[in-house]
């Protein structure tokens, strides 16, 4: 999507030992965003974007037009069903059916060995993991691991709508996430673990959900989950963030 | 889908100049079933089939297992809007969805350049044209033509269902796709051939459709409408069967 920062420019650095030319994709895809979501001032800067990649060793910029991607008389979508169906999913109904289509449309188009997800976006991942492997699309899903400022803040470009003190207030997040880990680590129980995440949050970080759930069903734990992860995503001022954290394994 | 007649055989012998190696895909897709329709009595013969191919040039057989093409836990799945809002999609509202995701599928296990589809069914050949399309799918669709018995029937598995009595009363649907044809080729209205085609039908076929319409969006003709094709579902005793012919194409 663009508005480039260290954490995309690290999508390039994974990539380097695996594949012979890599390839970016830019394209603000307007499916993905509802009515009254932020379209129309997410932040472009292509030129910006273009300078950053070429410099950290990007072999092609692929940028379509909305034309092109989505021409008059378009009728296909792809649904993912199960794991769009609540946190992201559940507060952006028709979200993930983008999302899913133009990634789609995108690996059809360009045809990398390779293609890199950050783990930022942990439901995107996990819904973008489940078409591939339903589907059959030829292509390997590389995860790549959320860049942090170094107190702890998950780079977004959403980031610079915070105020320094909404900013300062959003690293509870983060200190949510450890708390959660080091309890899981030490054997205490999700539940419990969860109830400690939460608390931690400061005043004015507003969860619309804070949970530790099922990685592979992007549901709530159940007695066969192995695989945890501690989501979270609120409102600090008017601005949304999200942040995750996978939790130590569990064994069954 | 299998159980193989002269008409299926037809794929192979079109695509021989085109390519270097012919694969033929069979499965017999329970997606694509409603309950209560006639998966588990469709006919089924894999041995004869596979000597079929093999005496017309086919390379390769694919014959995926429904477990690996529909494993526990699949959630993804592909709808076509417009195209199929009516006709077969009317009365089958989940048959389209199961058609175009097993065809998608079955493109990226195989990766064909080319991949082959009846005009007998000539609804599902447009949306997996619109599927392809829309997709980005890398694929070129090679459109089969029906084939007919010399007394014009067109070929299909089901027609083995069929008395001596019910083929005979069944050729009238062919009957009435010529009917309309030379209707439209004398200048005759659309709106008016249609009835033509209608009057033609034998007592005992009973038509779920039977209609003049526009085979790019799959819906009745407007004033834009320039590739026409009648089409025609109907219950000849318990057996169902479509037929449909493609019309001079209208000036406008």
């Amino acid at each position: 999507m663009g508005a480039l920062h260290e954490g995309h420019l690290e999508h390039l650095r994974l990539l380097e030992p695996e594949v012979d030319v890599r390839i970016c994709s830019i394209f603000v895809n307007p499916t993905q965003f509802a009515v009254g979501e932020d379209l129309q001032k997410y932040p472009r800067d292509l030129q910006r974007d273009a300078a950053l990649l070429a410099e950290t060793g990007c072999d092609a910029l692929f940028t379509p037009g909305e034309g092109s991607i989505w021409p008059d008389g378009y009728a296909t979508w792809i649904q993912v069903s199960g794991v769009t169906d609540r946190y992201e999913g559940a507060s952006r109904p028709t979200h993930f059916r983008g999302v899913a289509t133009v990634v789609c449309k995108l690996i059809n188009l360009v045809e990398p060995d390779v293609m890199t997800l950050g783990e930022k976006d942990a439901q995107q991942l996990r819904v973008v993991e489940r078409m591939v492997e339903d589907l059959n699309l030829r292509v390997r899903i590389l995860p790549v691991p959320t860049h942090r400022d170094p107190d702890g803040l998950a780079m977004s470009s959403r980031n610079r709508y915070l105020s320094s003190d909404e900013r300062e207030r959003a690293l509870s997040i983060y200190r949510g996430l450890t708390v959660a880990y080091d309890a899981i680590n030490a054997g205490i129980e999700p539940t419990e673990a969860e109830v400690l995440m939460r608390e931690e949050l400061a005043d004015g970080v507003v969860p619309d959900y804070c949970e530790i759930i099922d990685r592979e069903r992007f549901a709530p734990i159940d007695a066969t989950s192995t695989d945890l992860i501690a989501v979270i995503a609120a409102r600090v001022g008017t601005t949304r963030l999200i942040d995750n954290m996978r939790m130590p394994p569990v064994h069954r």
